[in-house]
């Protein structure tokens, strides 16, 4: 990947003939260099898709012209489309409980540029995370959830998450089920991390399903949340090796290790443009 | 792993002050060489496991005398316990149907001494592998299934297993579901390999499951045959990497590498004696 | 991947604005319907990869006549380019020693036919293995290699090997050197298993080497063969966890797993046409 | 692993009849409560190792003590010998250069105690750490390296370490070569992680030679420092896959995410005296 200002175009459509002369003979046409492109022609469902890099300097116009001078070609083949400025960072919200690993890991990612995002705040159920956070010049914002609180509680984070003007919303081992209202809105806009190899062990204490089961590998899930519990479209998995010899508390030791990986691909993914949804399952353009 | 003979101890009790010592101060005492030795305190369980590997040349006397001497340190400590000699080879019955991928891998892994067994027959509900098995010079018996001949067929493999002195039957991708009679009969000694990751995706089309479900891992999984059907010990796993572009075609194609050399495995682990069952877990030692 | 008849673009050339336009216009122009597509540009090199699979019958004229008007366009971009057609199978010899695993696991694969390639013949440096690949209808030549007939032993491979009309050669655990002017004569035409992860441990009996070094993981490598022993272009590469307790004939037996596994992947990678070369390093469109 | 109060004995001898029964008849004549145990037997060297971990409240005396009355055992059997105490924590000295990484991944697990031990100091070559550090109430010493004052500065960082008792170094990607002297003093007792799956790509810029060569996967490993580069027993290794869209970059950065993960493994490992070291390789008693 290069670090020079680039616009990413990501497409799906209808599957036929043309669509990549179509695309590729535009950009061309406005001498546009493309450092990275992928497709994929789903069999199955009889759709394309299709992501492009091209060099921001390499065109005479900026994205809105692009994006106007593309509409045509959009239009003619049905396209579901977006094109993204590597200028403009994604805005982040973090929202933690009490562990704090994935928390850690995407802020070291972020202060040494290996993420190039913004984090405009952290929102967390406790206070315990409150120092870390703020010492890193991160706004910090606790917001209790109880039975009862709940709603309110799902209120005031999409709140927060509109008015710092949030792209995504990771859950890093936040611990809390959202309401369906709050999953429908943000569709395809909040990463959750889950503890085991979905579709095995969903829900709670997973790493306990998976000891009383005696599985002989344990794994993390990262995915798009969904009012179906767990069962929003799978963005990256890993697993790890255990044995016998390992007590719950083993797992839940080993597994932070896949979690935190796992979360921050997918979270770069996301953030690059690479990922594309469709029905329940994703395209990933690594 | 030497290639000399040698007595393989294996043993569960309740865990207490004093096994180790027991045992080791009796072979010790009897001038045994142990060449491999492993231990596991279930702590959840308060159970103790143990598998010790001795030179049969190291001790003055035979296996049976063995287990005569042994015997009331095993009643003291209300051990579940076998030793078994290596010169006396495992008699592995394979049952198969029309995949041929884990047969010719088992049939490699035979003529070339890497897994020291004997094969005292193959025996399958399809005719399309007896010329391949019986080139092997390994009897090969057609068993046909059909939803009425079940109860005769299980009958008749039951049968020829028995009267091959079978110790433990294979279901190398055999594509039938065990009668439970049969899955209790020979609890701990029919090992089966399912093509998924357990507990995702049990029974019939596992591969199809996983393409639908979006995941980003497939998995092979090699367990004991219980009468729930892909509920039983898992003995060993294992995943690999697909992604968007695979489709249900390749998910097979890619399966086949994972599903061989698991059930390779799990097989090894059985004969060398190296699995102890503890409810629906198993203790493997490798 | 489909099974329906492809013919298989692939190309390099220079990196620069409109290579991808000018080939999907092309294709899009004839009706071309392309079911597989993958690019890479290499930024360090400036040079540009493309692989297109195009459904046969979805264009009005053969493979010849494609390539003809094809021409032009090559030519105009500098490109090193080759069009193949799936209808023609690839015609993959093997040479094999006298371990047998890699063998008997490239045979399962042409059965079954995951591996869709013809054999014309197997030859190898001893005796042993002959009943099995004749088994197979396979013809079987004895080339027996001994320090002084070893220029005569290969000029009889390589008449052999025109003889059959071979594509490609596999060294499926070979363990001969073959000669300066066979890597030079048959580049990227020739493909060799190593049972180590390259380059650690490159020469003669590597799992010692890895057995000494106290390495935790063990590896294979498939690769072009070159001059240069076990140093040509790697197509693929994979490892297992050791420890400890393992020794060397536990490496032995662990590596044949991912000897096989790895050799079948770089073979299927040749065969699909998914491998472009430059320099001493791969690109793999998978 | 219980978090009950341990002494672990740890201990290698030439191999002969009698040692698991001499040690383990030892501890329950005590009464003591064997929780974890492990041996190996290297046939090649003919030398035992063992590993045993003891509940200190089922012993009715303390560590010095055992070691008084096990004495006589260690002399019979020739054995190099150690027993510690889970409740004296191991003063950890960290070393570190700019990169982040390693360190943010050991302060979060030493935070959230999955890493139970003290870290008395960090010292780094440069200034750029010292903020992140404090902020943990962990003295941060800069002690800069330059070819001149090399001599000067490594004899600073062996006071400081001396004076804070530490039990180890480790250098979290330090990215300088210790003197000779320096390793000797402490050997077995400096970790370092390399950025290359060793034996390959010894010494500097390692993601650039892996780049170079055109691997299929990247490594990481945790070793012991000689002073021999590079060349020290190995702890632990891991890979990743990458393939030849990946830059030297996305190596760097791909790289990062093994290095942590394998560092914080071979660190708890040896926290917790599961490595024994004999010629230059490890037992690993996992």
């Amino acid at each position: 990947m290069t670090s020079a200002r680039r616009y990413t175009l990501s497409l799906s459509c209808p599957d036929r003939v043309g669509i990549v002369a179509a695309v590729s003979g535009f950009i061309a046409s406005h001498n546009g260099w493309i450092v990275e492109a992928q497709h994929h022609a789903d069999q199955a469902m009889q759709r394309f898709f299709m992501r492009q890099e091209i060099l921001a300097d390499s065109l005479a116009f900026g994205i809105e012209e692009f994006g106007h001078q593309f509409a045509p070609i959009a239009a003619q083949f049905q396209m579901d489309w977006q094109i993204t400025d590597s200028a403009k960072k994604k805005r982040v919200v973090i929202l933690v409980s009490k562990p704090e690993h994935c928390l850690y890991d995407l802020l070291a990612r972020w202060q040494s540029g290996e993420l190039d995002i913004e984090i405009p705040c952290v929102i967390s159920n406790h206070e315990v995370l409150r120092k870390f956070v703020e010492w890193h010049n991160i706004p910090f914002y606790c917001v209790p959830v109880t039975p009862e609180t709940k709603p309110a509680a799902y209120d005031e984070i999409m709140q927060r998450f509109e008015a710092v003007k949030g792209d995504v919303m990771v859950l890093a081992r936040y611990m809390q089920v959202l309401s369906p209202e709050m999953c429908d809105r943000y569709f395809k806009r909040i990463i959750n991390i889950h503890h085991s190899f979905l579709p095995s062990f969903v829900g709670a204490k997973p790493y306990h399903q998976a000891y009383e089961r005696g599985v002989k590998l344990i794994g993390a899930t990262c995915h798009y949340v969904t009012a179906e519990l767990d069962a929003g479209p799978i963005i990256d998995q890993d697993v790890i090796r255990i044995d016998h010899s390992d007590s719950v508390e083993d797992l839940v030791r080993y597994g932070k290790d896949i979690e935190k990986t796992v979360l921050a691909r997918g979270l770069r993914y996301h953030i690059e443009d690479r990922i594309l949804v469709h029905g329940n399952k994703t395209v990933v353009f690594r």
